[in-house]
């Protein structure tokens, strides 16, 4: 590629007109679930900014759903668990699934795949932990106080819910996989909650197991998660090829931090977008030139688009993006 | 002191019944101005748990309201400001405050220090950054839009209202020395929002200003922020005595970090009380081995007491303290 790749994190989502018309009256999950709907989705933000990647549009929780727990993504909440997983007995409403489960992503990836041509589509899933937090707290939490008693309480019983999502995410992934996915993106979404030293032990086998498990198929492996300063080094381990990098530490640190092995995403602060052309073009110029010395450098935001974005400056962050890079 | 001194943040609060039952009917802010109220709420916590230190009851926003900002505390909420400062005819708003504007606090002060005999008082302020987000966003926030939005692409507006609340902030901590406490702590709880390159910029020379323009006054300055892992060493920069730290980094790594001049506070996870007393004697004897690597330590949680705490757990929590650290 003649320039850095650029794609956006919740690049197709509440940030577009576009999308809010055709989402308009369809609920989250169902939305998800239609491969037409999935596809057209995707592609907006393509066709729109001219993105190197589409990303899947899907919800971390999509794969919990297609395993048996009764769910919902309340608009302005977040996803909220009916009967949060408490105790041993919980874990039954948490069955493995099989592909059949969640043919509607397959179908959808396959259609997004003849659609997009050349340009690569990213696949997509929630770690465990982030999995966890939701199934335990039974919604989005600030202090996650629940999904660590268990973690430090309950351990066997930790290990017992992480494997089971562990096991539902591999196989989530995999089926992306067969379908055509060039590249995934395993977010770890609030792993920041963690000291490196619980997630080093509670967490990070889990998802090596995701991550390591997908090593035979080929495909680049995206590791993402927010406040993540000190366990950068940690997520690189679990085996991804890619670490995505929130904007509180540089680029040039992070790969001080993860090593000379793996490629870096990211790092615009999404707030960064709201400051005015002249102070984004800046911004992303110190993120291009801060890359530099990783690897390899996917350019993106620290984290996913607020919906409140101005799509205009996405297009033209992209283009900048290109003919900064290109220089 | 034979043994490592202990306090935790929000020791006196909603975690403890006889908080609950004074509180009753008393709005949070009518309460902060009430002294008598105040010392009771302040005591609480100090008769049951024997903390070493007592932290004065009172909030972040007490200074601004003072100053003659519109906002109240909102159970279940915080603080939710009625006209958000987003323009420089704003910061009319915001007058200077003077030490009769904050005459109930320099009362509890006097009230508390008869009442405590040996044990310290430690003064509380929300720094400016953290007063500011309130201010800009009207209320919490999970991303900080609107006021890294103003931090970027208004900075005159930015620095005009960051040295208001600079200047309110070192009156209402210079009123609480002036009155009798014993050390101080400047809280600046969501600071962890930003990188260390746009916290130096953007906000260290605003505390600062704080933190050195008390240096005079002879007490112990503590400095706090939660998610600070990039940001410890320029926390100590800024003029503390002691730096707080949350449970994302050990002590003895943040030592390293931060230099041999600062005593570290901290930083055992406020979840751990929620997974028996076994983790939590385990976890609070780590904390206390990777604190000697600092040039000194003051145990704490690495954030506020959670309501949901058992307060039995916490007095057994500072005995516990006391009688390990002593050996």
């Amino acid at each position: 590629m003649p320039h850095t790749p650029v794609w956006f994190m919740r690049q197709a989502g509440r940030s577009l007109p576009e999308y809010r018309k055709i989402r308009a009256g369809v609920g989250m999950l169902e939305s998800c679930r239609r491969p037409e709907l999935v596809t057209e989705i995707t592609l907006q933000p393509v066709r729109r900014h001219h993105v190197d990647a589409a990303i899947l549009f899907s919800d971390i929780v999509v794969p919990i759903a297609a395993a048996g727990v009764d769910l919902d993504i309340v608009a302005g909440t977040g996803p909220v668990v009916a009967e949060p997983i408490r105790a041993e007995a919980d874990l039954e409403r948490l069955r493995p699934i099989t592909p059949a489960d969640v043919d509607f992503v397959a179908e959808s990836v396959k259609l997004l795949v003849a659609e997009l041509g050349a340009t690569p589509l990213i696949g997509f899933a929630g770690a465990p932990f982030t999995l966890a937090s939701y199934l335990i707290e039974g919604g989005p939490s600030r202090t996650y106080l629940k999904t660590k008693a268990m973690m430090y309480a309950a351990p066997k019983l930790w290990d017992a819910l992480l494997s089971r999502l562990a096991d539902i995410t591999l196989t989530f992934l995999r089926t992306q996989i067969d379908a055509g996915v060039s590249a995934v993106q395993l977010f770890d979404s609030w792993a920041g909650a963690l000291s490196e030293a619980d997630y080093r032990e509670h967490v990070l086998p889990h998802s090596a197991r995701v991550l390591r498990g997908l090593a035979d198929a080929g495909v680049p492996r995206i590791h993402f998660g927010v406040g993540t300063a000190v366990l950068l080094r940690a997520m690189g381990e679990a085996g991804a090829d890619v670490v995505g990098v929130d904007w509180r530490t540089p680029l040039d640190h992070a790969t001080g931090i993860i090593g000379p092995d793996h490629a870096l995403q990211g790092n615009l602060d999404p707030a960064i977008l709201f400051a005015g052309w002249d102070v984004v073009r800046c911004e992303a110029d110190r993120v291009l030139e801060q890359g530099r010395a990783a690897p390899g450098h996917v350019f993106n935001l620290g984290h996913g688009v607020m919906p409140e974005t101005d799509p205009d400056v996405l297009t033209r962050l992209v283009a900048h993006v290109h003919e900064a890079s290109a220089r």
